[in-house]
């Protein structure tokens, strides 16, 4: 048996998450359907984190284990031609059996890009949130920057996750702007259920002047989800990129 | 009566093209049902250029009628919620009478995007013809200049055009590489039916070595279409950029 990982990218608007479940059209059954036709066996596959509906990957990793005869370098463009144009596998390549994709990361960047325009855009909707107040990115820089370090993260914490432990360090956080469109990158040794979309949602607070930068170490120690931000819409995420040792 | 303008754009991708037909749902029809819904009466609109299906547009510029009471300064806003998400009214002002979106413009900028990559992008192929060959810019550059100026582009028209003067001038061709995704930025005062998309499919046979840049004058020399390059697929091609007077 060999284990592969695949880099894949996909616009998630169309689909219920990454996760394979019970109802909708999900990220991993079209990868392993396609993988199937390929390998000509059932797979099974574990991507390094689950993605919502309508959150979208450019650097979503995934694992299955197969003992197929095509060479890894030919299964990228094999499993494509079985996936929908929405969905595309990168890079496929061998890795050692113990490889994990989702408890051997060692870096997680998100990016959720804000449509900073009282007008919509045909070919943003889908990837933005659009806010049509002024934006000051200085503040909320400085207000991201008061997020970077290894901290107990609960208030960032959608309720509904099973995890236990909710400690996570946040390497570092980036604002950047380029005309209307605003990125923020965050990069970690992982992330929380929602825990993204919970600090754009408090950043905008504090943009806002609702919350001000001094209240986030107060809101990351009070550990109350209620405190911080709302948690801002799904399509504005894409999961960019991950790293292993 | 009063005549408004305004700036358009939208993805072409889910449009049977811009200009109103019997079959299909064009940008056009969909355009106009939202104003009229605005200015409740019936109003019939004047693009600065057709956009065939799957073509998008940035700056597409569009005319109407209307005796409305509602002020230009808010018709955007009202006429964007009669609006299915996929186009958007930028702007709208009042123009004089005599205002002509189409044969009244001085310069039409189009961008065609060319993915140089031998995998697909989830994100870009409904806005870019995938193109997996090496791409030589500077060749494809120098092929591009020698369209440039006032030249008779009958070779460059695609059979089925009802227009007699094929007299166009093409003021600059740039072509821009930014990591795998190249656009090139054509603007002249007037384009022939399918001409950016027959030039792009000129200049990638000159890429491929199939033609010479010295060809390139006496394609233009002969007037034969079927001397020209292929017209490429429409989804790579933008309007941009429409400038007036």
């Amino acid at each position: 048996m060999k284990r592969f990982k695949m880099i894949v990218a996909y616009d998630g608007t169309n689909y219920n998450g990454f996760a394979r479940q019970p109802n909708g059209v999900t990220i991993q059954e079209t990868l392993e359907e396609a993988i199937s036709k390929i390998v000509q066996h059932e797979v099974r596959t574990l991507g390094a984190g689950r993605t919502d509906q309508g959150v979208h990957a450019k650097g979503q990793c995934v694992t299955f284990d197969s003992d197929t005869k095509v060479p890894a370098e030919k299964l990228a463009k094999a499993i494509n031609s079985q996936l929908p144009l929405d969905i595309s596998v990168k890079t496929v390549e061998e890795v050692s059996m113990d490889f994990q994709p989702r408890f051997g990361a060692k870096r997680k960047t998100y990016r959720y890009q804000i449509l900073n325009s009282q007008v919509r855009d045909p070919f943003l909707y889908k990837y933005s949130l659009q806010y049509p107040y002024k934006l000051d990115i200085e503040l909320m820089q400085e207000a991201a920057n008061q997020m970077v370090g290894k901290h107990d993260f609960a208030c960032f914490c959608s309720a509904g996750s099973s995890v236990k432990d909710t400690v996570r360090e946040i390497y570092s956080i980036e604002i950047k702007k380029n005309e209307d469109l605003i990125a923020v990158d965050i990069c970690g040794n992982g992330f929380l259920y929602n825990m993204v979309r919970i600090i754009i949602g408090t950043l905008l607070r504090v943009n806002e002047g609702k919350l001000s930068t001094g209240d986030i170490k107060k809101i990351i120690n009070g550990k109350d989800r209620q405190k911080a931000g709302p948690t801002v819409p799904p399509q504005g995420l894409t999961m960019l990129d991950i790293i292993y040792e």
